[in-house]
């Protein structure tokens, strides 16, 4: 693969992957949304699908990483550095890219949502409603939520565990599956596989801060939320931004270690 | 394969598709149906699986389109447009005698949502309602939406770069495939992908305008909507008729330029 | 295939079919499962998943048809009527077995389901509530759905039309899948596609009558209803039974039609 | 395959099955999660993408069995019991792991659903709930539910009886799946139908008991429950525990059994 191709690949896919991911958030939280409430196992089965979507779409490109976290963890596994950099690229412009479109294809519903009285709330009796639920209710809150991560609870040796392990289980089947599918990696099967394992991910391991398990997944929508000239969007909550990035970066370099004393 | 296989495939599949995507909307909305009320999930898979099904069935005849804007794609794919009439024919004919069959099955359900009163509705004091809750509730508004897609915000510059987008990723998913599939195209795996792709697209980009991202699939009906002899049916909506069928076609068109400069 | 492993390939196949088809039913319907309520997604995911295990298992003994209505296609696609006898008793043992077993798993739900003074209801004012709601609530309507179908509206027409439609639908995919797996029929990947096709019928077109689509699936175990010691289970609405087993045998003669006409 | 590799394959394997599965439990429960009440389809799906994930991560190393209850029909199907016991150990081990990586991953959840006053409830006029309404509202109930199974109707017969029907139905679709797999057993494909099943056994099975179908699964979850520093939690229900082990074994041998006459 040369340079090119896989920095249009990185991009391409990347902005699919949160196009679609971003979407589904969008789709499921903003007002004037057909899909508005539709659920966690939207929200789960939306990102699988969208990662699906992105991996057929990029892997002839680039192979479809679309993950700094999977390309340093192949990366460590081979000893071999040399693409690192342009991946990386790639994954940040096409995050960027998609969070952009989001934003295009749900521009009403995010002006409904942040302009709403209604939706913005105010001083009610909500004392006894869950933080999950307030989110939902108040206007900023899930706006942040159609772009980056954020916990429930906030504790940043949790936080950082939680995105670690669900990092760990990404990586360690995305290598793994490579020996299962000869060799060919994100194969065609394979591509499906990796989709129904973040739908896993997301379903068992996002409860506590929503699964990033991709820096350039968090970092990338959560730029564009600052850049975006959204009323009343409130802030982009820059003092978490480095867990989902830190995180699956770590877990990525677990899974590997992991990978080359267990698996190889 | 010869044009009365594309004909009778494109007829055959293009009717099955209609009939179980038409169908999950009537399963999902009218009254006395088992499914009422099942959710955006059930829409989503619904019509993801009415893609597989169609696919499986006329793949052997006609390759299986099904979509103006595969079709109008894979043509300038391969500068190759001596089809595309019949393609569009069939897609048409086929998407006009599914939603007829959607009125078959479900002839009672129909009838019962729009004459009983309770559902029709009345001046009830429903001032603070989203758009999407009050359509649920009144006659007419869910039975068009049984036929053929409408906005939740109606802006024609959204509404049409989300049609738009959502079609760029179908088109890029089903050209991108065909590299990855050994070039078999809509082969056995590929239909399951093509489906899953749907879905997530339906999950990620359907809440503002209900996904259309096929011309065939939001016109045929919108006729076969105008000519049933529904009581209290209301309007079929032709002010909106342009933009899921405009956008779908510009879709695949742009689709089909970024796989030429990007993929081939 | 022998006779032998025919007739013990399908009762064992037919027999998993409505343990976890009819098990769902149970599952979602009644007092005391963890299950209850999980809606409309869960049946009909629950009853393609249901194929997909009953298909696995008994496809190496006998082809896996567990349908009369796919029998009676096969056979006449290749006018060969040899085998169908010993195909049929076999689906209706095992569809016996099957509901038999759904019993003794759910043994305690369905007696705390019929005897419960709560759910079976009293002379509340439930004027308003849709057939469905009263139906979920009082004891004896939903224990009888967990055997065999019934309609929401009751027309016989229509209720014939809606199973024909859908069994084409089953019969035409299960056909034409055939062709595009390198005619192996029912092979690894086609069970898999012949469930989620089953799971989009049940979506799409199961609002009206629960969509039988197969005669053994609902005489077999409404035969079990009609035998078991089950308290307060009321009447087993023989008057209906007609039709889920007339309309699938015309749905499959249909679509071998239609195979033989256009396909072949 | 080595003793090591068998060991460290299943201890692995088992470990992310328990993480993910425990997992989506915890998800769906606890207070503070995003996905708190997502559904018996959540959990369902959630089970069987964890066991989707863990087969594909371990069969390079130990063929995947993850479940003592596999692990000894095929030992009675092949009469060679040489690596039962090392993959007993692997399995009681992995569960032990992932038991105590869902506490770590859900440990703010965990304090503040046991800690919570409004969530431990209170004398409450709560006497027409079903005993999963209130289960789902007190917290020590539901705490142990993440980590291991119980009835929902205690019935030592039927509880038995619906754990061994469960965990036929999987060992005969692992059994005969060989079969159409060419020999490969947990292959590529094999691995994603056999998360199915279990999705399957899940929806269809589970409503009763919250089917363990695996001793492992649950034995290993509730020696962690006993050892945790939980406040709050409550007994381990150990007059259960041998339910949920005696059950998937019997079922297991009584699996190979049907599968050595009718099918070898």
């Amino acid at each position: 693969m040369s340079s090119s191709d896989i920095f249009i690949g990185e991009t391409i896919g990347t902005a699919v992957l949160i196009l679609l991911g971003g979407g589904v958030c969008a789709a499921v939280t903003l007002k004037a949304s057909k899909a508005r409430n539709a659920g966690w196992l939207a929200i789960t089965f939306g990102w699988g699908f969208a990662v699906l979507t992105a991996v057929y779409i990029s892997a002839p490109l680039s192979g479809a990483h679309l993950n700094p976290a999977v390309t340093l963890a192949l990366a460590i596994k081979d000893n071999d550095f040399s693409n690192v950099a342009t991946y990386f690229a790639g994954q940040m412009l096409g995050a960027m890219i998609g969070a952009a479109l989001v934003w295009a294809a749900y521009y009403g519903q995010f002006h409904a949502h942040l302009t709403d009285r209604e939706i913005v709330g105010g001083p009610g009796a909500q004392a006894t409603k869950t933080k999950a639920v307030e989110a939902q209710e108040t206007g900023a809150g899930p706006v942040l939520g159609v772009f980056s991560t954020g916990p429930e609870i906030r504790n940043v040796v949790q936080n950082l565990a939680t995105e670690i392990i669900g990092t760990v289980v990404l990586v360690l089947a995305v290598l793994t599956q490579g020996l299962n599918d000869n060799g060919n990696g994100l194969g065609t099967l394979g591509a499906l596989i990796t989709a129904l394992v973040v739908v896993s991910i997301g379903l068992s391991l996002g409860g506590p801060t929503g699964y990033a398990i991709n820096p350039a997944r968090d970092l990338g929508p959560r730029i564009v939320h600052a850049l975006l000239p959204l009323p009343n969007k409130g802030g982009s909550d820059w003092s978490y931004a480095w867990i989902p990035i830190a995180g699956p970066l770590i877990g990525g370099a677990i899974a590997a270690g992991i990978y080359n004393v267990a698996f190889a």
